[in-house]
């Protein structure tokens, strides 16, 4: 089940109450990578409330072929995409390097905005991106907030069900490292663990991280860590209301896309997080084994769904859509904080 | 993970292959009431590939609320939508009794037909619904077979990982009978437990029930006993390669809507069905603790969406779809047989 | 945990309250079969409050095999045993054929008696045994109900956890048919089953089984069909409360030693019974496993120390066991009347 | 199951290997507060091949009642129970701070020594035992290497399971906090995280630990925290081979007593360690439940049993038990530079 299942039976309205169809939301994707092409496909065939009018590329033969496959337009450059009249809302999913760019073009040009995280690479950025925006959707790609077990989580949490929040834990375990030489240095601190950091201010709500502490190694490929590339990394985050968050990630999960998290309170625990492909459990003589899921986009595909659906709500809705361009500065202060402590061998004061 | 996930992700062309875009496919729904209602949501909201052009009921007060809460066409008639040129394929929810002559009627217009189970109440008029769409995609709702963990452990079987299937269970538990009153005799075989037959002639490929013996009582509301609704079932199946199959199904789970099945076979077993409702698990003074779900709408609404996607693509590729009536006709057969082995109280053969 | 936990815990006696050493109950073990020399280790190793003080068998040698292993000694014969003093009581583990008999003989010498089941071959065997047994403690192996999670389960049926029971389940799968050609006919039902029968019985208090149908065949070992032997039997129990429970095995478990049951009622459900060897999750390329039990020794260990510890106590004591004669009777007559429905492939009653 | 499971399969010898009986090993336990009733008690009833002496307690009459309840002879003080001929060993499970004496004055009587953690209060203490007890046996009570989850994974590690550990995890929660002015500062540290500092140097073989960072506070009982008692802790250990290990501890669990683990490696992942009281699963209108364990005693009974087993085979083989000395003083180093990062807020180099 998905998030998106109780909005499913709840909504059906009562008897002379006419709600009228909605209108899709026409949509225009930036970024035709892999998760450019993977949130098109899933724009284009599961959300029936959004209609995914086109594609754009900083190279425009991908955004081309992206658009042959999908039967949709590729516009000849994000600019062009961003400036035309057919689009209502831009998802951005270019390299995060653009993020704040892109965001500050599709608010100058009245456009609602989903754009995957980070939404940013520095606190000024974000405070230029969130200033731009000031007056349109502004939506960013924290998709386990969409996920129905985390969302059930966040809900125990919010509702006292752990009563205190006292130690909590958050880790991404990602399959492989297809290509450590292209990562940028830091980017398990910007680009993954800021998932975490989210999730674990979301999961603490009304605290806020006063210190930080991270350790982290290239462990998995010790040939790149002169080049600044860390592969694995542990981080405790302090917060004012005496609860202490633990973040992990590595780059090397044989077993498949790992994600999980865990609240503890002064009342009781939530986890959450499965790796389990199914329901199927299969016996044999190795014992009981359950597949496990390989990827983001296989773990997360309901909430990917969810949270393009939540933003074409918010855009119909005319409101402030679930996750906000201020969640996610919060979060990249956090990781900020990080890099600093690694660096430093120090915890690191917010 | 929906069974459609793997899709998903298959599906991309590969560079210079332009698919093109899917003309999503125009159904009619009939039927207003809560299954039809459910799978009107579904198709508006959840399937890019459909597009509702509109709804009907015997009684058309009810098809005008529904389609006005969707902002889509109330027909005035089942045989109105039948022959309205703005629908290519219906979609049959209505009363299981009306089946057959909708079947009839809709094949006779030419249009793709996905029919709710049980397709028909006897093995004639299955025969007559199977002979009248000889020449039109039919698919019948067998929804478990488009369940992510249902999908895996049927591959598992067929591929032989189990080896050759010796004992198969496959359950149902309804959360609760609203109304025994209103439900026909025999409800609890050719209504529910069909599902269960269906499940287990597919878990086991190339075997026929050759024997059937069923004990059925009022358990949970034994003053309808006397007008012939059991609530409560065991049913035995033996097939020709010697497996021995068991369908239980009870009207009254207290703790949610359960489905479960299990293929145990010379090289191994596989069980399939969970009643967690996310991932989330819960521990308090009362222990560990995981929601479960309550209906068959939350259970399966991922297999839903995916039967629905599977109608979509067979339609447009002109093919038969993965559930046939002929798949109907054989779960009925077993049904009637328990029927007959509950009436009788001795093994029925086939 | 083992039932026996909460004992520990709560067995310490408050202040001033001298409970005094209690003198371990001198016990003579017949049988040095598998099962023989299994018992014969935990009671010599693990329960403090008996002392094994030698072991007999119909074949001397192996008598003097196991006593030399375990340091204690070998008695010349059963009867020898069961007529000297330095036994108090005596656990039977010999060839079922052999159990009436030495009942007989046992209860004559004035011992308490432990027996494995089954207790007896047929219901005359079973009565004359227990009237031998009448002034004697006779405790017949049904080792299951020592399991904490099984006794757990009965602890909430008996309470009304799941209110009146509607459907109950109990299999016993095991993982190899060493030497089919040794086995006795309707095996399955008189040696497996027999567990289960008596798993249901217990489960479902008050009630008695009034009807039952049974099929079986010869599945694993085809070729010893002809000689009765079978080795994959499904069977139905109607209670007179109206409930239904179906008892299943099988010889041919791939996976390891697998049993589980569950009660599920108008309140609700349990379920028991877990493959695990331990509380160990391997993740790696092939997913996430769990080694499973290989055999009832391994799964029951802690059950068979904590029935021996009843046994010991309940000598001691000088009260009746927690698992009776008349318990096994009745577990008898259910094995009995199921070998005459897969005769007569009739639902038999009693 | 149990560690010990495997170990009573595999004991018996051969034929013709006349192992003979094991004199059962003469054990005088000092400390008659709750872990020492609690290991008295496990060992008379428990341990066959164990044979509680008597006892001894700092306060005699403490001592006297204990003996009376189990039945065994009370010694006037420890010290006249370690100069006694009838006690061959001697388990100390009195007040932390006397460990070390005790250790010293049982060696010098030539006494095997068990006894519980932390063995010492400080690392020249830990020397001071360690020098007295080389000439005889002296095991440490890090318990959790006995549970069955626990010793699998340790096996699958060293056997190259997860391959290079990377991420580790360890977990202790306690129930509750029943006297928090009776616990004196940095308990947290040096009698619970122990626990985890073991085990996480077991689960990583052949790394030293290099660099420690801990934070900690008191949020269960904050009244307390002026006078040094801190009841929730985080820890983070680094290890030379580079990987990354983190301990936590809280005093609040209101679910009952949690005690998990996990080794992420360059291979695979393990995790151990599970809250459930017994494999029994109730349904009912609030979901699927599992009774959690609520003591140590309950989690690791088998473990504590197993322990002692243990410790009686290492006397009577006359070798160095499978825990010793040296692992308490490796612990010990890690809980007292956690302190240390407490007190600086930095991390700390060992």
């Amino acid at each position: 089940m998905t998030a998106g299942a109780a909005g499913l039976a709840a909504e059906p309205a009562g008897p002379g109450q006419s709600t009228g169809p909605v209108r899709p939301v026409r949509v225009g994707l930036i970024g035709a990578g892999r998760i450019g092409a993977s949130h098109a496909a899933i724009l284009a065939r599961r959300v029936a409330t959004v209609e995914l009018a086109g594609v754009a590329d900083a190279v425009p033969a991908a955004a081309s072929r992206l658009a042959a496959q999908l039967g949709v337009k590729a516009f000849g450059s994000p600019a062009e995409l961003i400036g035309s009249d057919e689009v209502e809302a831009v998802v951005i999913a270019a390299s995060s390097t653009a993020h704040c760019e892109l965001i500050v073009a599709a608010a100058g040009a009245g456009k609602a905005i989903f754009c995957e995280k980070p939404m940013s690479m520095t606190l000024e950025e974000a405070d230029r991106a969130l200033a731009a925006a000031a007056d349109v959707p502004l939506q960013v790609g924290f998709n386990r907030r969409f996920d129905a077990g985390f969302a059930a989580a966040r809900h125990v949490v919010a509702t006292g069900g752990v009563g205190t929040p006292q130690l909590l834990r958050s880790l991404t375990r990602d399959p492989g490292l297809a290509n450590p030489g292209a990562v940028p240095p830091w980017t398990i601190f910007t680009q993954t663990l800021i998932h975490d950091f989210d999730t674990l201010l979301w999961f603490n709500p009304d605290a806020e991280v006063v210190e930080v502490y991270a350790t982290a190694d290239a462990l998995v490929a010790p040939e790149y860590k002169s080049a600044g590339l860390l592969d694995t990394a542990v981080t405790v985050l302090t917060f004012d209301n005496g609860a202490r968050a633990v973040a992990e990630a590595s780059f090397s999960a044989t077993y498949g896309y790992d994600v999980r998290a865990e609240v503890f309170g002064s009342a009781g625990m939530v986890t959450v997080g499965d790796q389990a492909a199914s329901s199927l459990t299969h016996f044999g003589p190795d014992g009981r084994r359950v597949n496990t899921v390989r990827g983001d986009v296989e773990l997360f595909l309901d909430a990917y769904t969810a949270e393009f659906a939540e933003f074409a709500n918010a855009v119909r809705a005319g409101r402030e859509p679930a996750v906000t361009g201020r969640d996610a500065r919060r979060a990249l202060a956090v990781a900020l904080a990080c890099v600093e402590s690694v660096t430093t061998n120090r915890p690191v004061t917010l």
